[in-house]
């Protein structure tokens, strides 16, 4: 059984730029696995959605790439775009793991992990392996969260969607009020169809300047756009909250809480969110979750249940602060490898630590970080 | 004559921001000078003109929006929108000034600049002021560089155009091939129009990550989009330098340096760029000038002429460093003002120094500022 000081689970935007930002700090003894290929969930994406958060090449100033895993790269200037799909975002993770040379096993499912005495046991599909840490990057987008809608399995979640590239004459239902819900909202309205989104709570009402709580900035301009021009067919109810889907001869129909129904032929899309995918791997619990099924974490990002194994990527809360967007959520691969050289005694190089630093992606302060705003 | 300590020309987006800056210092003693309204040049953009660097509310995680003049503020936010027109943008310049009461003389034009011993002496439309301290924030879009054209005075400068909403059977000649001559293509040829742009160098030629060299992505995404429709009658001519505009029955003539000419019955619109604006102030030299018209300064960003008479804003330029993008000229303002306190005896706060520090507008290391990608 090959033995490892650190595994990291899931080859996306956290589990490649973590590998990278160890290879700069010269620990090297590491493997990568991950069930599919490099960015396997942005490969799932829809291939009408793009990246909410834009790509600009402010590198140099201090500012890397909102999207950049690692601070002197860039979709940006990889794509000569500023908001990617999903498969060209894959190709930048696989182009940062071309250029560090990360150890990656692809196309092995973790089956089970198992805690010892001197750290876990990760059986795979494709072998067992041991490690000392482990850094759980598991990821969001394939685990929809169908909230506890009854019949949810008669809808179709936004992650399973090819593509909002279709034409009907038939009215499309959305459950949910959020970027997802927005995404398809204005594809399915820009080719012509009447869409009826019903939400609980619509993101465009919440006006916190953190794009984490309220809707980004391009989502709001697409909305305003199809709002604002009477040639697109869309109905925007609030304050429905969806219990039940069943199907009937005519088609899809939804239970709403207070009673009222609506109807499609088509399956209702389930803009309902996502939950992080290390719900799905087996063995003992690897964290305790809150009643959100946001994995519970110490102030190191380390589990609650477990020593040695910590979470990073887009499920990672601490307190207040959300780290839902990849320009949250690399500011903490860097403490978490000074606490990990920290528990060795490790030495690392102060000049690494600096860069990172001065990119603003070592974020070592957890009481710094809301989003306000005078103007 | 009323005296300031500090007087600052112009009230755009350096004016504004560095004004901001003192009052966050705790420096109170000054006043700005506005020859029309706050933020001018851009209630003077072509309408169809949008910002080329995106906003966003990164706000809070040391990455202030690209376009706010001070930490604390965010375009995006403001508008709900990732690339503002130039009134909007002017419209969030007048929100920062109201929110900072910022001393702001309006409908001031300034007629000559006289240094005195203690300081300087300015004369304007509504009289006389005298300072110490002289921060020329002159900006660039109002003072075309029609580069040596004979008869550019029969084209029609980027900077003149009201609006490239128009449709015309004739087609269209646009002379650059840099971020205004790509914007002025690419909403002439949305709208059907034949379009041809002759260019000595085409902008999307250079692969440099610095956006000050190569085009932005907004622009390739834009300029993609409409060379991969065959629906799009556009055509680029590199090689070609303008030397002579003249009239003719038919319309306009453009000859070019290797002999060749073009005809439209359309004003050629000349995408030649802009020159600071402090070129058109009376009285004494403020600022020797290199080859391209920029103004020359020591490493405080000081006039090599004038004593205690500073350049901030997009025309600095220091070794390598471009600082044309608001998110890079505004790094200068609080060394700045540190320089002006220091040579006053001033003692500034040091968390207000921390504060820029901490949200990367403090640049005070010219050596770092390289713009490289990896990928």
């Amino acid at each position: 059984m090959k033995h490892y000081q650190i595994i990291i689970i899931g080859a996306g935007a956290a589990g490649i730029g973590f590998g990278a930002a160890l290879k700069r700090y010269d620990i090297n003894d590491f493997l990568i696995l991950e069930q599919g290929t490099v960015g396997d969930s942005f490969l799932k994406w829809p291939r009408t959605t793009q990246f909410i958060t834009p790509s600009f090449t402010t590198n140099g100033f201090g500012f890397p790439d909102i999207n950049a895993v690692v601070p002197n790269t860039s979709p940006a200037f990889s794509f000569n775009k500023e908001h990617l799909s999903g498969p060209e975002y894959a190709h930048y993770l696989s182009l940062v793991a071309k250029n560090d040379n990360l150890p990656i096993q692809t196309n092995t499912q973790v089956l089970t992990i198992q805690r010892h005495p001197k750290g876990y046991q990760v059986k795979t599909s494709q072998g067992d392996f041991s490690c000392r840490y482990l850094i759980m990057a598991t990821g969001e987008f394939q685990l929809p969260n169908n909230q506890g809608i009854k019949g949810a399995e008669l809808g179709m979640h936004y992650g399973q969607v090819d593509s909002f590239n279709v034409k009907s004459e038939d009215p499309f239902i959305i459950i949910g009020g959020n970027e997802s819900a927005c995404d398809a909202l204005t594809h399915l309205a820009y080719l012509g169809n009447e869409v009826h989104l019903f939400t609980d709570s619509f993101g465009k009402r919440k006006t916190a300047a953190d794009p984490s709580i309220s809707l980004s900035p391009i989502t709001q301009e697409r909305l305003k756009h199809i709002q604002d021009n009477p040639n697109y067919h869309i109905h925007i109810t609030e304050g429905k909250h969806a219990q039940e889907i069943h199907q009937t001869e005519k088609g899809y129909q939804v239970i709403f809480q207070d009673g009222s129904t609506a109807y499609s032929h088509h399956k209702p899309i389930l803009a309902t969110g996502f939950l992080n995918t290390c719900h799905l791997i087996g063995g003992e619990a690897i964290f305790d979750y809150n009643q959100d099924g946001i994995p519970l974490v110490t102030e190191n990002d380390e589990s609650t249940l477990n020593p040695n194994c910590f979470l990073i990527g887009p499920s990672l809360r601490q307190k207040n602060t959300i780290f839902c967007y990849i320009y949250k959520f690399r500011q903490r691969f860097s403490p978490l490898i000074t606490e990990i050289a920290s528990r060795e005694g490790w030495q690392l190089d102060p000049d690494i630590l600096e860069f990172y630093r001065a990119n603003q992606m070592h974020l070592d302060r957890l009481d710094c970080c809301e989003v306000t705003c005078d103007c």
